[in-house]
């Protein structure tokens, strides 16, 4: 009897242990991603449809994983990561000009774990803090745009030599 | 008299082979670049009064020796590079998007070597073409645009966090 309330605490720590434990499709925003490889950046103004939604200056890079795949266009391995660093642009006589960051988005490549979105887990984070993810449903809120690009293991960037 | 004959072809050799060798202000376009910190991105767009001599996407980068004086505004470290890797661009439906490169830009800086240009050397090259350079001048054709930015070491690009 004993031993049984031993084994119930146990598990019963091991328990809160896992629920504060992250559980394996928790994605974090990596620090280190602008000495990556800058794939190429593009602006949304006001006059695209996509501005309400995607309105901004993507600043995107991929990490070493990658690379060599982006280069030929995908597939792509696991442990890949794209970050697209969405700042603000200011326009001043004609040029468009980098502001603050507004969101930082991740995708990230595990083919088992994020099987239902083509093997690919997304994140967005506003103004880039960990601690303030906004994607709760990343098959709606993410997957249905790349689904499209499946041909390119869902990815929308390309190359640019 | 023989003597004197071999130093005099010996010396004729060696001025021959100074005149092949390059300068010690040569600038060479860097390679590994889009791996250096993307300092940030700007488009100079066709209403710009720079858009002839400057039209484009504007990638800027800045390898590791300048990193930290970036981040405080300068002054600059020998050996600091910034390269603007200047791009086309379309615009389509509202969205700017990364052409083929037209010209990379390098600033280099050496204190000693560069005096007359605030101690930066300038080069462009045509597509990014190490065998095509298109500075000749760069007091007239680089530094007369830089030399207000004299509290920012002569430089244009600001951090962004």
């Amino acid at each position: 009897m004993q031993k049984l309330r031993w084994l119930s605490a146990t598990l019963g720590l091991l328990a809160i242990g896992s629920l504060h434990a992250e559980p394996a499709d928790v994605i974090q925003p990596p620090t280190d991603y602008r000495h990556w490889f800058h794939v190429n950046t593009m602006i949304v103004d006001k006059a695209s449809p996509l501005f309400d939604q995607l309105g901004g200056m993507h600043n995107v890079y991929i990490n070493a994983t990658g690379e060599e795949a982006l280069k030929k266009g995908g597939p792509y391995p696991d442990g890949t990561m794209f970050v697209t660093d969405l700042h603000e642009f200011t326009v001043q006589d004609g040029s468009y000009v980098e502001g603050p960051r507004k969101v930082l988005a991740v995708m990230v490549k595990d083919a088992k774990t994020y099987q239902s979105t083509g093997g690919w887990g997304f994140q967005l984070f506003a103004g880039g803090d960990a601690k303030k993810p906004l994607v709760t449903d990343a098959a709606k809120q993410c997957f249905g745009c790349h689904e499209p690009r499946k041909d390119h293991d869902y990815v929308f960037s390309t190359y640019i030599p």
